[in-house]
């Protein structure tokens, strides 16, 4: 009921995988888990790419690096359905952070790491740490900010495929109030961004919309911000929707 | 690629979650993360199942109180694929532990919770221990003290659903050597039980058999015995499978 996937299926899914990545084409080899270099995917973004992993844990691949949250779960599906490619998945979130403090460790955290494909979620915390956090930024330093990080992406890294994941806020979590109608603002820069940087864009606002016509916030994302597991599911299952359009 | 699944299908798997469970048929209300008092998934086991969790979140669909094991994926999976049915999942398995070290425990640890369904994931303890360790359990040991464990749980709680999941050992692994060939005896004296008990077997030695053909043990289960995030996918992918033909 919850799967019909195979591992016949899973073949097929590894051949889609060989389209996107065509210069790879070795089958695994005995050293494939720590030194075959596979098409890198890096995960940026705050606390809810962080999900507390252990900072020390810097491989590729490894559990304890990613810890639980959406980066976690979508890291094992790759990792699980696509073996033939010796991917090399890395979680580099750092809780709290907005886009200045992506771009303060950008060489280390991202350009060092020439990934093939990018993905990025950040935005809450150049909200919520304006709202009497005394952090100055706005919608407008969020916006230059992130475009400038992307230019200096898109030069340094012309081959690099983006994605652009929506910061959200889900209505009815203990973190959020009537003020969040201002985040708004920051969702469509977002938008913006993944359109004109020719990035797919993961809509996670509208997911969680929809699924509080099932269930509550409670359920989903219990402050507004951070997913619960259930959550994070949908997170996943958003993210390799829009990897499969890359 | 790696999903065709979207709410509307996931719609339809809660929907056959209600045909299990049919005595719940409320939908969720805003207590349902903390309060709701739906069907109870229980994980029993060892390293395996533990994997990691934190002991003190003993609480139902909490992260942290998963880790990052295949227990992890499953619940994420059936939290984020069955929202409506207010599931409670729990993860008991606890490190290091045989047969035995289940039963001391299965009082506080498995009946008092009620399972609705209750997994087993249990032995590569009973024979390890064994080669040096000090343990002098046999084959007859673990399969003798499984059979009153299961009788035991029977009997407190006819109406379990069961899902006994195989041990395993991989090939190529670091910790697994020519001595392991003896270990066949225990995974089949637990597929021999889950038959006698009316229990869902699931098959993870001939899973990871079939993984080695792909990518090595390195990959997937680097010292024989526990997942990577890669073997974690392939455990949550069977045991789904399991769980269907619940």
């Amino acid at each position: 009921m919850p799967t019909r996937r195979n591992f016949i299926q899973k073949a097929a899914i590894a051949t889609l995988g060989g389209a996107l990545f065509p210069q790879i084409t070795e089958a695994a080899n005995p050293q494939l888990a720590t030194t075959a270099a596979g098409p890198t995917i890096l995960f940026q973004g705050d606390s809810i790419t962080d999900a507390g992993r252990d900072k020390a844990s810097y491989y590729p691949n490894d559990a304890s690096g990613m810890d639980t949250g959406y980066v976690h779960h979508i890291v094992t599906h790759l990792l699980g359905s696509m073996p033939e490619q010796g991917l090399r998945c890395y979680n580099r979130g750092i809780s709290g952070h907005k886009v200045f403090q992506l771009a303060d460790r950008w060489d280390d955290d991202c350009l060092q790491l020439k990934p093939d494909v990018l993905s990025i979620l950040i935005g809450v915390n150049d909200y919520w740490h304006s709202l009497g956090g005394g952090y100055k930024g706005t919608v407008e330093t969020y916006e230059t900010d992130f475009r400038k990080l992307m230019e200096r992406t898109k030069k340094a890294l012309p081959e690099t495929k983006l994605i652009v994941c929506e910061p959200f806020a889900v209505a009815g979590g203990t973190a959020i109030d009537d003020r969040w109608k201002d985040f708004t603002a920051y969702r469509m820069a977002a938008k913006s961004i993944a359109k004109d940087f020719g990035a797919v864009f993961v809509p996670f606002q509208s997911m969680f919309e929809e699924a509080l016509k099932v269930a509550p916030a409670a359920y989903w994302c219990p402050d507004g911000v951070h997913p619960s597991l259930a959550g994070a599911y949908l997170m996943k299952e958003a993210w390799l929707r829009a990897f499969s359009k890359l």
